[in-house]
């Protein structure tokens, strides 16, 4: 549970940014959001006025709002002829996020609303959401650890001729005993995921994700994550998996081989973690996330490998690393067009990849908090590929 | 794979619709509407005209779209520029799934399509998406066979002393290793779910999930499903788990006691099977939703258990079946409200409950398909308590 101290001090950072872009405050409707300021996931609306008191308007469970949030002025939700008195009349300019506010939804308030106009904060919430507190980077070093711990054990059941799905299965139960819950919240519109991948082939690697690797998926219906395809020696076994525990999500990928490594798939990796190296030591307040991913290109390009870093050639994906936190895809992302300079508390997944065709996919991927002395590893395992 | 005669029937049935209201054609960009129609999930946008031949534009992977769709015209995503070229000057009155799509999509397409009335098309997506083909009772039968193979298999691990987390983790490995697809999706807003809930305990039905019984879940941030609570002797383990499998979903519960049961709940429990024996012999084409709902409500009042049917008093749901296919919140509902008649070939999941306080949650959850003869049981295997 998060504290009267914790979540004013989001509030009063979102109530700044209100001032500063001349809104009246905010009404916020996407379960996380609300989590995040008030403390309870329990579907509800919370408006953050740019000056005062927030009011937190509950659909369901009421039992669980009022025990879990902070929020003092908690209330059930009120009927549509209630809703227009909860708002001054001064309040002329409402944040909504247009990011993921389904039109209906956006129609519904601001025909209650009438006379307000009601504009785009999806920016201005994942500013503030990208900068982690103290409270926040405990929660993600304790996902990233037990993560970690999951990690350490793919050698205990990893074998030849196993489905890519039995390696997942097994790898999937070992997470949820370990207290995952499960479902891994994106916030880009038409992506979605199951807790990660276990793939092999590069043939695997096509597909709608956006990232370096999609995987087969077990139907065209479901085409992300492990097929049924068995995994064989001498080839690279790619595990990209979430960890979600206290709604925080860490984000890693470690290679395993039974037996030996084609020696060009095995520079591709040497590439993967001189650039991870790079950019650990590069992740400190102020550093701009595209000269980052330039720098990341350029180096996958000396090393010669330009062509499939990030995906299959011709479907690559344009970043090397993405926020994370209560959602999979936060604020910044290490990409061409993003301007900004990183911010200490920042956590970041970075995932130098390459996707080689005919020979598979490979990499490292580590999440990482930004702090003035460089990248500090929350899934603090080593990188190196585990032979078995 | 879809054929092209499947996927035509289903364009054919939405330009239909698309004709009786006045539309000109309908922009689909919700991945799961694309798939239906086009028979891929890639990231694609799915032009159907009200007359003549449907546009797939593929974002990623145009590889797997093209090796995937039956649709004749694929083409990878156009620029801004390109886009308005494809549409007739005559094309005026635009539909968009108002009810799944950010404001911020529609703003990018009606920015790209200006002049254009861009409008809701979303009950008549959903209205067309409830009908069943044979094809897709197949697939649900295929699911739903599989869901109960997992469902017969808990005596074999459910024991005295394992958490409420232990129960769910070994259910879901036996539910992956058979191929279950494992992201469940829903339509509704602000709704998400993780596979299903292995709870017991009537204190866990408190949640913001619109069902009977939301779960405790693992933390304030994922507020659904399995905790970490024992399971005891002597008390109901209500299982409540979705199948997926290519894509489509089954739903069911089942009940199961270590010991003995208290006769209060045993009661309540025969009375979920009376509603779905009524409900069952009434699944034929013609019968009225909201009828069917206000019956089941009159069942469970005469029984004395008006106050705790389908919910915690005070947090009930309000409706006693949902339809389910590609996604878990179908059309039709059995719902106050729903006016609209049973059709032939539509697939209902029926799920009479009972939450008691502190004594705990029990009922019955099946999906049928509606058939002349009244619903086919989709997930056929005994609805029996299972002492152990």
């Amino acid at each position: 549970m998060i504290t009267v101290a914790e979540s004013q001090q989001r509030i009063v950072r979102m109530q700044a940014l209100f001032k500063e872009k001349g809104l009246d405050g905010g009404l916020f409707i996407f379960p996380i959001d609300v989590f995040y300021f008030s403390g309870t996931r329990q579907n509800s609306t919370l408006w953050i006025p740019a000056q005062g008191e927030p009011l937190l308007l509950v659909r369901k469970s009421l039992v669980r709002a009022r025990a879990e949030s902070v929020i003092a002025d908690i209330r059930p939700f009120p009927s549509s002829k209630e809703f227009p008195g909860l708002f001054d009349e001064k309040i002329a300019k409402i944040g909504f996020t247009f990011d993921v506010a389904p039109v209906q939804q956006l129609s519904y308030y601001s025909k209650m609303l009438p006379g307000r106009e009601f504009v785009d904060m999806s920016s201005l919430n994942r500013e503030v959401r990208s900068v982690k507190s103290p409270f926040e980077l405990e929660h993600l070093r304790l996902s990233g650890s037990t993560l970690c711990s999951v990690f350490a054990q793919v050698p205990d059941f990893l074998a030849a001729g196993m489905r890519e799905l039995d390696l997942s299965a097994e790898f999937e139960y070992r997470l949820r005993k370990a207290g995952n819950e499960g479902y891994v919240r994106m916030r880009a519109f038409n992506q979605e995921l199951f807790m990660g991948l276990a793939v092999s082939s590069s043939g695997s690697s096509y597909g709608f994700f956006d990232g370096a690797v999609t995987g087969q998926g077990l139907s065209i219906a479901s085409p992300h994550g492990a097929s049924t395809r068995t995994v064989k020696e001498n080839e690279p076994i790619f595990l990209d998996y979430t960890g979600v525990f206290n709604g925080y999500i860490t984000d890693m990928t470690r290679i395993f081989v039974i037996g030996t490594l084609d020696p060009e798939l095995q520079r591709a990796f040497d590439a993967s973690l001189d650039i991870q190296a790079f950019l650990q030591s590069a992740l400190k307040p102020g550093a701009i996330c595209e000269e980052l991913f330039q720098k990341a290109l350029a180096m996958a390009e000396e090393a010669g490998l330009g062509h499939c870093f990030m995906g299959m050639p011709g479907e690559q994906a344009r970043f090397v690393g993405h926020g994370v936190g209560l959602e999979l895809d936060e604020f910044p992302v290490l990409a061409q067009g993003f301007k900004v300079p990183l911010q200490e508390g920042q956590t970041i997944a970075i995932e130098p990849k390459f996707v080689i065709p005919g020979k598979g996919a490979i990499g490292i991927e580590n999440t990482f908090a930004v702090t003035i002395s460089g990248g500090e590893k929350i899934t603090d395992m080593p990188d190196n590929i585990t032979f078995i």
